[in-house]
């Protein structure tokens, strides 16, 4: 006999459903970390915190492989991440150039132009990297001071080399600025060696964190340009001058930070160094060959070519004659996994898949392949 | 014997101090928020997550006493959810009037300029309210578009009057931003029986969730300019026209909404409506007079009149001749006791002690009051 209604009530409003988080991204959570968050809160301003704080800058210098000073986490989502990338470094009638392929950099386009850049776009279609020549000849038409683009385009699942375009942009005088939201601790980002002037990132992918926090790096180049600007920064919360004295030694007040957020952090990225970066890098890999050969067998099609295929976010053709919409539906409320949908250009032509942080497990893989069977068999 | 220094080292990594924080925020958590974290994460566009965001905002307004259907938490803290209401009202050129009593005000100011806006400053000594009289005045002198008010002042613990400025401001055609982040789920605010535009607050204070969201509300007047605006917000992050298609029945993929947090929101939500409103905001109060009996008894002055205290946010007076920073580290560090020093004007002149959310207990009361008396005593 069912329980009286008043008790299903009360049953239904604090029952949160499992879910295996296989879409693009919040990816699953190390139990660790969800447990780093019920500890008690410290002030903002209190000497272990602060302390925590310099741990927390250290290990992302390690993630970010970096020795940039002005490395922290933002106080907001990954797109708090982008836009503080962009309202530091843009000011009106500033030339950017953008690399438009996907959803994301379609983003930084619009972001720039609120704040007074002369936005020039190319474009690829989505699903093509941008080559060395693309970005020369786009260069050679006229200089930008500023350069956007997407390392992992989590619209896509197109990874797009940076290390070369970046030594082109600063051969005519400009600084890039790349998107790791869909890379950082799962596919190589080496941001030293490449010399990328700003790389931001999220909490809740490869990190294997919560969403909330926006991991960023500034390079030399960009420290000198933001100590160099003629007007200020026109966002107030994402200003980096106003936030490297908080995160610096003079610990002034900016904002109450979000304490719990970043015990998150400081777990999940414990948890990185103990696996070793690299480590994770194949971890990724790994499971992502595991899927794709997956794929092959059942004779679906991944959207991005092997050669630039992203390992952290696959991107499959939704084959004729299937409801995509119907297909995500039912694994959602038949197995609890979730998967996402075509973003953009992609809408209802693609699934996109992501094996990201503690997701990225061969155990997921084998089961979602299984599901899919089952679906579309 | 002691441990050996290996052993000794992985404790010291690991463990939080205990605090009993009574400063000016974060304050304490119910142990049930905490574990609220805990849970294992659902996507952002989820079914079960989008019922949550559901039950989020009819608690919202429960708290703000309203019925505006714009009623949401910023996923920033309280200072982004000050940057959102100013960024998505003010358009460059537009007449702002600031009533400057205190630091978060002097904020404001310097918020509006960098949107653009005219700006036009009142001033009031640290520790003292606007009147009617004033703002009368320098609205005839010329009309504001948009005038700001801090309700609570943390800075000063001055409690600000609301509700007839309100009136006044419409009066002469202007929108009202009032200034709520010491104050919602702790002291009386009513935004729909006062007529107040926009509101915003933060999750760590009196609703006694950690740090980390920004709930604001958007009266009728208020949408009516936002949808009547010349030009696009300059803040993508924070633009209210994006946020309200993530927000509202469309659900359009803004930004990755900080699954954790707004699950401890809801926590902290839900302790707020047990406990009822009024209730609450009684407790504060009660609490409040206890603590300041026995400052008086310890021969100990309030900064502020009695007339307009804050009971979530108390300034006491630091007496002569005592070094306000070493008793405050003493606090810490023998009873592991939080409070905060003086901000801007105040600086080492007051101490601040917030009696907010789950700290707002008189155990709490009377244990700072002790250790206050052997401090000074």
């Amino acid at each position: 006999m069912a329980p009286p209604s008043d008790i299903q009530e009360l049953i239904r409003e604090n029952h949160l459903p499992p879910r295996i988080l296989l879409g693009p991204g919040p990816s699953l959570c190390d139990p660790r970390v969800l447990q780093a968050m019920a500890a008690p809160l410290l002030g903002h301003l209190d000497p272990a915190y602060l302390k925590l704080m310099d741990h927390i800058q250290e290990l992302l210098r390690y993630v970010f492989r970096t020795q940039n000073r002005l490395t922290l986490p933002i106080s907001g989502t990954g797109s708090a991440a982008m836009e503080a990338a962009i309202a530091n470094l843009v000011e009106p009638g500033d030339a950017v150039l953008i690399c438009v392929n996907g959803y994301f950099s379609q983003r930084q386009a619009e972001m720039a132009r609120r704040y007074g850049g002369q936005v020039r776009e190319i474009y690829r279609s989505w699903g093509e990297i941008f080559t060395l020549e693309d970005v020369t000849r786009a260069l050679d038409e006229g200089p930008a001071k500023i350069v956007c683009l997407v390392q992992a385009e989590t619209s896509t699942g197109v990874l797009q080399p940076v290390a070369e375009i970046a030594k082109l942009v600063h051969r005519q005088g400009g600084l890039l600025i790349v998107d790791a939201v869909t890379s950082l601790g799962g596919i190589p980002l080496e941001v030293d060696e490449w010399e990328l002037d700003i790389v931001y990132s999220c909490s809740q992918k490869c990190l294997g964190c919560p969403p909330g926090l926006g991991p960023i790096t500034f390079g030399p180049r960009a420290e000198a340009v933001l100590h160099n600007r003629r007007t200020k920064v026109a966002n107030w919360y994402l200003d980096m001058a106003l936030l490297e004295k908080y995160w610096g030694p003079e610990r002034v007040y900016h904002h109450t930070a979000p304490i719990t957020m970043n015990y998150a952090l400081l777990e999940g990225l414990r948890i990185v160094a103990e696996e070793g970066i690299q480590n994770r890098w194949e971890r990724h890999r790994r499971n992502a060959q595991l899927f794709w050969d997956g794929l092959s067998d059942l004779g679906l099609v991944c959207h991005a070519p092997l050669e630039y295929r992203l390992p952290s976010l696959t991107t499959v053709r939704v084959p004729e004659g299937v409801d995509e919409a119907a297909v995500r539906r039912h694994l959602l409320d038949t197995y609890h996994i979730e998967i996402g949908g075509g973003l953009g250009e992609l809408k209802g032509k693609v699934w996109r898949v992501g094996l990201m942080g503690y997701s990225s497990q061969p155990e997921n893989v084998i089961l979602l392949l299984e599901a899919l069977r089952r679906e579309i068999g």
